[in-house]
């Protein structure tokens, strides 16, 4: 169903407003941080920013009006007029002038970029809540589990996949994640990977293939004829649903010799290269990815002096996920020896049905402030800007004129609550392409 | 404004139902499940509660049937007809009975008992995000911080203090909990702790003066003079108001000696006992509170042998809060070792500024999972059940024949979930009393 074109809409009394602008003051931390803000959004990117005081009238869009919008309708889905935060029209505003888009008071909470979650696997089929549960009375994670996920995603139809595709993304836009990249790698065939990229497409840009996530069952004792498969026909079904490739390139997964195959043959078909690497001890993945120009590598539980410093020398990012050390009781990486080394660093989900099966980011970021050692400054930073970085995507992650207006506005004065109060659900609206995508 | 008497309810078509009576099958712990069952609720208590298949007609109460609801009206608090989960009219059923009640449909999700949180200190001003962060920078929490919240708490007015109140209601009902204790604390002089109290039994009949907190920066060098105060003048305001009396007995709050007085007195004027005891370090909180026959010892983080022992033959509840071992860094109780010794465990969320500002008792369930040693199954017992054994209240906590209708369906297929799906909020809908509380 086409949407209208998005409504123009002044946010105002923002108490906090984090923009990851460095030009922005940064109050000691990495956020740019203005106080008594306001956001003006027009045609679906920031337009303004600044303090409340100054900002201009919330217009239409000067080369787009739209004439059945009516001077004082309100935002686009389906808003009453009790909603919280108030939503008036916009015909009063610092400088007097009339306004046809709406005015939303963010009532003095703070508004955040929306969170980036860099790293998830979402097409699947089944769960694995009995494996969890054995693994809490004692049973240790192991790569191999990913087996009975590929098992009940082959056995399930597009539409069931779709379906729970939906209720994902819809998930995920409720906890103000508005920008998601999804991984393939529960198909393993080369129809059933593709089949996971295709449907991935249907609801973010952001596709990676990830034929190298497991060996199957059925290759187990021929793994390089499963690496052949996957950088040839596998590959070429793949590409063109894709923007990335990944491997697991870990004991039990991909040798690195292995995994360097296959994110050749990805560049080489055009694809970014990201990795899974160091998750589950010390190995290769690290210096792989920074030797290929990764844009990420994910995971970096496991890391030597040589890693750090390769990252700290490099444009990639490291991807930590805190879902996954909580939910099999790892160790968590050190976030705060890499924050120091000056390595960007970008938080997570990994949101998959056997590692972590979270998709929230403020949970992520609370556990990152507890037991990584990041400020919860730095942990917003890395949900957000580092994801965007994560992704080499400069339109998403801050809020900035220019940028997509993708923004979370918190039932909470300041970005610190998400540490501060954790699991309670603090999203209170959530906007996407300057669009109501979640919220009251 | 009065309520329209509780219409009666079948909830059914519910995949896993924990009721937490131990007549029914247990799978091996500690929670009564039943798959593929219903609940009839009637006049705001449990009714009947078996397989689906055996549900009885939902029938009006039949003492007093409501001559003005019709025949097919939807449930009291204005749901309309694309709700989710679904709810149609009663007129089949398995019996094929003629019924004027609603049915609910929960598709195949889990239903479990309301969390009852038996440990929350709710009515405060102001809040310390600033001292989070620090703290998270490397400063130790200290319970002195508690004084920081005493002065913005006396410096609120009452409606000040019943509009957060209100939110955190409605914050609570949102995340399931559906009774909960609060506790008085924050004020620390006789006007200001009655108030507290006062206000406190506006929304909870589970009220507990707290006098004995922390000793207040006016007697500082004459804390004895402070616990002549709290069990004369101050008990005898507070009292009214209050079923429980509580102390903080650790070091930089009251000596066991202090405390001792405090709870005798408490207990003298009517009011039931509870203990703050061994957070920070070994003490004789847990002896003291055994010796009393105090219905719980919270925080139980530092315990030695004599104490399990003396809690394992004795009525009292340990009751342990994750969050405050989250938000402060501390090392975890071990609840492991209680649940083996034959210890009643609960959990509660602490909800407070200072040390444990989550009110999400979900979050603590999989913190206890994670990091304390429980298996799922444990921690949702120990958040429901437990925590009305620590209020001694049998008439909650349970899904049994005349137990209080408080219910929370999950968007998910088991109780596990709560766990293995951390930060993710996964109540769909929570009814309290036999009415919605929460819940599209």
């Amino acid at each position: 169903m086409p949407r209208p074109h998005p409504v123009n809409t002044l946010i105002t009394n923002i108490g906090e407003l984090v923009t990851n602008d460095t030009a922005d003051d940064r109050e000691g931390g990495p956020l740019g941080i203005l106080r008594d803000a306001a956001v003006l959004v027009e045609g679906g990117r920031i337009a303004w920013v600044g303090r409340a005081g100054e900002a201009p009238a919330a217009a239409p869009a000067a080369s787009t009006p739209d004439p059945t919008a009516g001077a004082h309708r309100t935002v686009a889905n389906g808003e009453s007029s009790r909603s919280e935060p108030a939503v008036r029209d916009g015909s009063m505003n610092a400088r007097g002038h009339q306004a046809a888009a709406n005015v939303v008071d963010a009532g003095g909470g703070a508004v955040i970029p929306g969170f980036v979650d860099s790293h998830t696997h979402l097409v699947f089929g089944g769960d694995r809540a009995r494996e969890f549960a054995a693994r809490m009375a004692g049973r240790r994670y192991e790569a191999g589990g990913i087996r009975s996920t590929v098992a009940a995603t082959r056995a399930a139809t597009d539409d069931e996949l779709r379906q729970r595709l939906a209720a994902f993304v819809a998930e995920l836009h409720a906890q103000g994640t508005t920008t998601f990249e999804i991984k393939s790698g529960y198909g393993l065939s080369v129809a059933d990977e593709e089949r996971l990229v295709r449907l991935a497409r249907e609801v973010t840009e952001e596709v990676t293939f990830l034929g190298a996530h497991v060996v199957p069952a059925e290759y187990a004792d021929t793994p390089d004829a499963y690496v052949d498969l996957v950088i040839g026909e596998m590959l070429s079904a793949c590409a063109p649903h894709a923007k990335w490739v990944d491997a697991f390139c870990e004991h039990g997964a991909f040798t690195p010799e292995q995994s360097r195959r296959v994110l050749e043959a990805g560049a080489a078909a055009g694809l970014g290269v990201r990795v899974h690497g160091n998750q589950l001890g010390p190995g290769d993945g690290v210096r792989l990815a920074v030797e290929l120009g990764a844009a990420s590598v994910d995971h970096c539980t496991f890391l030597g002096e040589a890693d750090v410093a390769a990252l700290a020398a490099s444009d990639t990012v490291a991807t930590l996920l805190p879902g996954v050390e909580f939910s099999t009781r790892q160790p968590y990486p050190d976030a705060r020896r890499l924050v120091d080394a000056g390595v960007t660093v970008a938080l997570a989900s990994d949101c998959n049905p056997g590692s972590s099966f979270t998709s929230s980011m403020p949970f992520c970021i609370a556990v990152a402030v507890r037991d990584m050692g990041m400020t919860p400054g730095e942990a917003v930073w890395a949900a957000t800007a580092g994801g965007a970085a994560a992704l080499r995507r400069p339109d998403v992650g801050a809020i900035r004129p220019g940028a997509r207006a993708d923004l979370v506005l918190l039932d909470a004065p300041s970005h610190v609550h998400l540490a501060y109060r954790p699991g309670v659900p603090l999203v209170a609206r959530v906007w996407k392409g300057g669009e109501v995508a979640a919220g009251a």
